[in-house]
């Protein structure tokens, strides 16, 4: 089958590579019907998390199940399946306390220590998925060709964004300021609409992404960043800020820009992979009783809230992707957001 | 008047100083009926919080209104009133909020910045209270002289120790660790079983604050520290923690020993004064979706909630006093803390 491997800085290949075998009995091997390309997925591509051996990439994709394992019993051969970004089985203490992405027995993508063999990255034709039966989210039937970009962002974006939205506690009434204006900041965006805040703020310097923003329900867009950024945001909010600020990008610059702009009382929210030397400043925090929630997203858990209103329509987070191309484009599709002129990338294999 | 002076490391003096006078219209002068020390007195007594000039000192008390300025309308003379261990206003957006620790007119006793001129320490004869119908709570009547030292504790550690079991979503069926054991953490125990936790470990080491946590609902005590106190919570939750860990020391120490022993998704509550070098490591917090909340304890919002409760007997913190002084003996109070000989000293004028 083909694949896409990273070799080291800018350096994506598509390649042919052996398909994937059965191997535990939980496990199942599905056909990938479309796989996308993650912002977290730019930093070993832009050199900031070092590549010493070629490895497979991808976290994210929906599919069909092509073969199950002996011991699966819930998903079945023919089945349309949506994947986290990870595997989990659904049973361990720490799924059953919604944080899959804690998954006692689980791992990631593109992994080599991952349970029965190698794990595949989602950005290839067959991925194997060592719980099937616990990762593995079947729709109820084969859903519409329109709904696959939607569906897609339930792997990763969408679930990422609702969990920032849900970290910084956003509920009816809410003010919200969305940091990092990503597909997970746009989704972020999307999530603290759907959960009931009265305005939201997306901070973005690109038109592109601000019309998504706004068409996600942003109320609105400040372009301003750093001190200024904050200056804008807290006169916003009667002098002293929102009530939740979604932490979407996972910079120090960020995240200062997050615990700086978010009102006394209030939570942050934070979903981007640390990034940059810095920890939480505690003294700060404290001070101003700062709450700060979040980390790996359990997009696993928010799947079952998600999906029936991505497949009933009133969810929609598929704006995200603004870009198509083949699987044996990768190279294309990295290209392309390294350089903001795709927000997200979706890739047919 | 007689009030208490600190003049450098373990260095404590009870001193003729003039009494208040009422400056701003919105001020009142109260009485003191009853005074004590914090642990946070305890760090400049220990030069942890060098003091380059002699100040007033004590943030906690009880007493009966003697005067008031024009502007107050809520309070009157003859009032008995509790004081937070901070001035507020009660109307600003912060106060309206649930944060009056973050009023943006407020201070804190003992400083020299204060609205209208200098604010009295809380442990002396008589306090001038800057925005007096924010601040002060008044009691329905007179209470009974039994219920002064439980009534006293709503001026800082019982509401401390709540706002550690909210910050923390302690919730019915809650499991929960509470770090430290002095007033706050033992408060905090307390708050944990009036909200409703399932199971609530404290951690202590003293015959003493065990036997006090147990009477506030403590299910367990675990003496460990550091890594062998972690290994004892995690096999005591399933191997992965409770789902709040409570912080009421404020060292570094304290801070890696909650962080570690919460479960993945949990949420750390604290209110120890934040003291040490370390900042919040993000990157563990991230990987296992730990929250970290608190701060400077609003607990002029809580007075309202929890002031019934101890009017009616139902909520009685007052076994953390073990120890009761005159206020002349302030300086025996902070060695018998110091030392370890009392958990928490009232002081009688």
């Amino acid at each position: 089958m083909r694949a896409t491997v990273i070799y080291g800085t800018q350096d994506i290949r598509s390649e042919d590579v052996p398909d994937p075998v059965l191997s535990t009995g939980g496990d199942a091997i599905v056909r990938v019907v479309a796989a996308c390309v993650c912002g977290s997925d730019l930093w070993p591509y832009r050199g900031v998390v070092p590549i010493t051996t070629p490895r497979r990439i991808g976290h994210e994709f929906v599919g069909i199940v092509e073969a199950i394992g002996s011991d699966v019993s819930k998903i079945r051969v023919g089945d349309f399946v949506i994947a986290p970004f990870y595997d989990c089985d659904m049973t361990c203490a720490n799924c059953r306390n919604g944080v899959s992405s804690s998954c006692l027995h689980g791992g990631f993508w593109g992994a080599d220590d991952q349970l029965g063999g190698f794990a595949d990255g989602a950005q290839g034709e067959l991925v194997r998925v060592s719980h099937a039966d616990g990762t593995l989210v079947a729709t109820p039937s084969m859903p519409a060709e329109h709904l696959i970009p939607a569906l897609l962002t339930l792997a990763d974006v969408m679930g990422t964004g609702h969990h920032a939205a849900r970290s910084a506690g956003v509920t009816k009434g809410s003010t919200v300021v969305v940091v990092g204006d990503g597909a997970v900041g746009l989704c972020a965006v999307l999530a603290a609409k759907r959960l009931g805040a009265s305005r939201i703020v997306a901070m973005s310097r690109h038109a592109d992404r601000q019309a998504v923003a706004t068409t996600f329900g942003a109320t609105d867009i400040v372009q301003e960043r750093g001190a200024e950024g904050i200056a804008r945001i807290k006169e916003l909010f009667d002098g002293i800020g929102p009530d939740c600020v979604l932490e979407c990008v996972g910079t120090q610059e960020s995240m200062e820009q997050a615990i700086r702009s978010v009102r006394p009382g209030g939570t942050v929210g934070y979903v981007g992979v640390p990034h940059g030397g810095a920890e939480l400043p505690i003294r700060e925090l404290f001070s101003a009783n700062i709450g700060v929630n979040g980390g790996i997203a359990p997009v696993r858990n928010y799947i079952d809230e998600l999906l029936p209103e991505i497949l009933d329509g009133t969810l929609d987070p598929s704006a995200v992707f603004d870009l198509e191309l083949p699987l044996s484009e990768a190279a294309a599709a990295y290209a392309a957001m390294d350089e903001r002129r795709a927000i997200k990338v979706l890739l047919r294999p």
